[in-house]
């Protein structure tokens, strides 16, 4: 088993791809086109679960649900304006990469950028829930004998996502460019045709398939703690706009105005959606079904539905919301290992995150992701509506850092039109931050207790991490020359339990390296072992005819059977009698060639090294001198 | 954490006991009265199961099975006698201990002998796995709402059973005395006074308590293929009758004479408890009924309520059948660890069985024998009836190997009485090999398949044990003096990747044990590392200072940003330029104080050994320098 990179091809290079060279790099650059695709699905797909998020809420209204979605839809889609002006600006102002975490750690300082940091992490694990699960309910819309199986549906999907993603990222776009694409004009197309009917009708068109009446006929009065609950919900429709804004640096030249373009043409697309989706709500007067229970339909099922019937067209439309839904995963897979890797070079996160794996690609940061949203589907049972809570807090946090962080940005940076700038990225963060609170109230009881209690937890995580990092490299930190004084031959230390060949290698190694050697053997049995019959022989004359120091033998008791700890024991001993000298065990070891060998041995010489290491000390030192079996 | 034997008392040693020193082991032996607890209780026990395994087969007779009973269990009984005749002169000619497998390995070769060895081994399996659902089975007949948690109930036996015998051998012998005598003591009270009150009504006493007429009313005729099957399964009754020639060795002085008198009282003891059960079970009219269906009752609790009525002696007997069938599992638990010991100790089984624990107790075969009895118990669901076709065969095979090699012993030894002697047993391995025959016919479809195949298999892998231990002695073997040719110092190769105390500590170790030291350095982006810039002024001048010799430092490229497998690349050249020389690799490695800190990190350095050990060869050796940070 050699664990080259040119012997272990085949299965792995087919499931991940073949590695890639650190220069191929530069090459895994992405155009305005599949930039939409990647850095896109997520803000866009976010249409398909907002406006449903808001029905939900109001599902008690009863019909008059589907009028108050209108008003709530523009107040999300004015806010998305302010975003998006925010965003051109931090666009512009970072090309290496605007990411909440960058522009907040460089404005606001260490605690704000964490605070970001934390936020985004959360945010990225609920956008795979939340897009994989609401994926899998527009599925069980469209054939909902499914319904029972959503949370394996979810979790196949998300081990599918996983594995495109560690072969890296421009695969990753083409394969992504196709649904999205379909998803945008389809929809596109179906909220225009129904606008149109809708016009047509004088506002009152007739469905070509009727919605069900709604399950309860107005059960609770429209109130404004309601309203603000659906608002809250609703705003999940804007989770994903900062992607862009993270991610420039995977764009082609020129980066900034290609990132520019592509976030301008995704808040297009998504603002279309949001108000085409309300109009028609309106209009067809659609409300949403309970989610989780049988008789369940997504919002955007009624309405294609309503506009165009359960045909061929239904069917592709579904079907792309689905893939769309689901593989909007894809953002959050794209930029979580990112965000990961930078904390984790500055030291906040343990350094795997940092290392690339085979396909350039920060793999740890992708397995850490999957495991987590795993974890979040199986505890919610794959339910959208469940998820929801939980995912605006650290969205919108992550915004008001980033906008708060490119107000103090354009202070310090007087360039012209810096103000006006600083206007606009101050309106976001204040519109931003109130929003926070505002899904933080609305939402607190239902699961945002659970967000607002991760990120701290994260925070003070971060914080422990680099404060051990800061004090191993403080004690391992040489500011001085190599020290040369003291360097003495080690005292050597041969335990040898029987006599054979690699015994012999062993003492003949410890000879090489010090004139002042030990073999130490453990008496197990009350009688003369066979090495203390031999050693004079066998060692001790050679040596004196050659006139070399002879290693003393020194024979240790052990009254409870065992062989390791009075080896160790005896180490301890003779490191505490030779103060100030550094001790080397050598620790003969076979190898075998298949591990079930090591099944057949006590595995004495691993088991003495462990010890060695977490008994020892500074001066105490492990030499494993191994002995090859033959194959 | 310290493994010291001082530091992990408190709750290992309540469970487990102190640990015990060698000399200790003397004191560990038993007299008569306990020996009949430790090594009877399985021969004793099985009369619980045998009869009922007899007439569970003839349930298709109804009412007349249980006249068929009588000539069953006198056969069984008479063959009890010459085995009980047999063992009686092994015990006297190995005084150390006549298991079958010392016994055949001796006088019939190594092949028979670890035949016996792996049919031995099969048979201590079933031992535990039988006395256990055995048990449980008296416990459901006098529980009936226990019945559904058969197995949970034979797993939770399992693991006390276990824990007791982690404890060792003297201590399992008082916790057993109690039951065993109990259960003696009341089962003849029961089978003698049902005996008297037999007798005096003329054979045809009438029950305290009638018996369930038989479900099935003769739906079969009676065959010489049943009498047959039911005979085989009532061999059962026998096994366990070895145990005392197996253990002679932990029997007080006079060793022999103890052991003989011990199993003479267990052979009496059985003889009566078969002969009575036989007898009532005809007087009574009892049947037995469908193991592991609604409404089962073991034929004990039957024909103790038949002859005393379901009061408090009723439930006490029940009891102790209960806690003896239970418990009789322990026989096994003593023997099979020695046995494994004794064969691991001719190097048919790995190491491990022969390291005697902390209570002297052979550790690891207790672990195996609990594991694989708990998978049969599991896999049939904790019935007895379904393990029976498994059971005899392993323990007539044994039965048989052993007194045909002590035929062979008495035809080598030429002793006063040997004639008599070698015809008793001779008698005894015609009798149990016809039985063995019987057996693997009769049972051979229901399950005595599974042991003809484990029984192979077992001999199979003990001889590629030993024939993987000879393979290795004979390449370890060294019958020559310590060769003093060619000992130059190593050539030393140190990887850097930063300068710090680590690096430092690791450089000036190997200037004290060679003068030939190469620094290799992985590159991992394309630009010159800090390392680089130091080496002149902090490791290449000091050193040309004091005319000691420079190492070199050499830089690795690594397109796939690996930073192992560069390292032992390079080793492996430097070993391929170096021919016939010595490699020492120095890692340098962190130890942390807490195993959570080592998540962390990448843990490069163990990565770097094992990666090493895999690929290198005989002439590199790997050097740990260890750095401990503080706590």
């Amino acid at each position: 088993m050699r664990l080259s990179p040119r012997r272990d091809m085949s299965l792995i290079d087919l499931l991940f791809g073949r590695a890639l060279p650190t220069w191929m790099e530069r090459a895994e650059r992405v155009a305005a086109a599949t930039g939409i695709a990647i850095f896109g699905l997520d803000a866009l797909s976010s249409a398909a679960y907002g406006p449903e998020a808001a029905l939900t809420i109001m599902i008690p209204l009863g019909a008059a649900s589907s009028s108050y979605i209108v008003p709530i839809s523009a107040s999300i889609i004015i806010l998305l304006g302010i975003v998006y002006f925010s965003y051109l600006q931090t666009i512009a102002a970072y090309p290496g990469g605007g990411g909440s975490y960058t522009v907040s750690s460089e404005n606001l300082g260490r605690y704000p950028g964490l605070l970001a940091a934390a936020a985004l992490m959360i945010d990225y694990i609920l956008t795979v829930a939340v897009g994989i699960s609401a994926g899998v309910g527009a599925l069980v819309s469209a054939v909902p004998s499914l319904l029972p199986h959503t949370l394996l549906l979810c979790l196949g999907i998300l081990a599918l996502i996983t594995l495109v993603n560690l072969r890296g990222i421009r695969e990753a776009g083409i394969v992504f460019m196709i649904p999205t694409y379909v998803f945008i004009f389809s929809l596109l197309g179906v909220l225009g045709f129904g606008v149109i009917k809708a016009l047509a009708s004088g506002g009152h068109p007739m469905p070509v398939e009727a919605p069900p009446p709604p399950a309860v006929h107005a059960a609770a009065m429209v109130s404004a703690w309601l309203i603000l609950q659906a608002f809250a919900s609703g705003c999940t429709a804007m989770t994903g706009v900062e992607a862009v804004s993270n991610g420039v640096r995977a764009f082609g030249e020129p980066t900034v105005r290609t990132a520019q373009r592509t976030l301008t043409v995704i808040i297009g697309i998504l603002v279309l959606m949001l108000a085409g989706i309300a109009y028609l709500s309106h209009a067809y007067r659609i409300t949403a079904t309970p989610p989780g229970e049988k008789g369940y339909q997504s919002v955007l099922s009624l309405i294609v539905a309503a506009v165009a019937g359960r045909g061929v067209f239904y069917y592709i439309t579904i079907g792309a919301v689905l893939v769309v839904l689901a593989l909007s995963a894809n953002t959050a897979f794209a930029d979580f290992p990112r965000l990961c890797r930078a904390v984790s070079q500055d030291g906040f996160l343990p350094n795997g995150f940092s290392i690339r794996g085979r396909r350039l690609v920060y793999t740890q940061g992708v397995y850490v992701l999957a495991f987590v949203a795993g974890l979040l589907l199986v505890v919610f049972r794959g339910v959208t509506d469940r998820l929801i809570p939980l995912y605006a807090v650290g969205a919108f946090l992550a915004f008001t850092l980033s906008q708060a962080g490119m107000v103090n940005h354009w202070r310090k940076h007087k360039e012209p039109g810096a103000a006006r700038s600083m206007l606009i990225n101050g309106l976001g963060a204040i519109a931003t931050g109130a929003t926070v609170i505002v899904v933080l109230v609305a939402k607190f009881v239902e699961g945002a207790w659970i967000t607002a209690l991760l990120i701290p937890a994260l925070l003070v995580m971060m914080l422990a991490v680099r404060r051990h990092f800061d004090r191993i490299e403080a004690e391992l930190q040489c500011s001085h020359p190599l020290d040369l004084t003291g360097l003495h031959a080690p005292l050597v230390v041969v335990p040898v339990q029987t006599w054979g060949k690699s015994t012999e290698k062993a003492l003949r190694f410890a000879l090489t390296v010090s004139k002042d050697i030990e073999a130490v053997h453990v008496a197990l049995e009350n009688e003369k072992s066979s090495v203390e019959q031999l050693w004079k022989s066998f060692v001790e004359a050679p040596l004196t005819a050659q006139g070399l120091p002879v290693p003393r033998l020194v024979t240790l008791k052990s009254p409870f059977r065992h062989v390791i700890s009075p080896i160790v024991d005896y180490v301890l001993q003779v490191a505490g009698r030779n103060d100030g000298r550094r001790i080397a065990v050598i620790v003969p070891e076979l190898v075998e060639h298949h591990w079930y060998h090591y099944l057949l041995h006590d595995n004495r010489a691993e088991l003495l090294k462990a010890l060695l290491l977490l008994r020892g000390d500074q001066r105490i030192v492990i030499i494993t001198v191994p002995w090859y079996l033959r194959a």
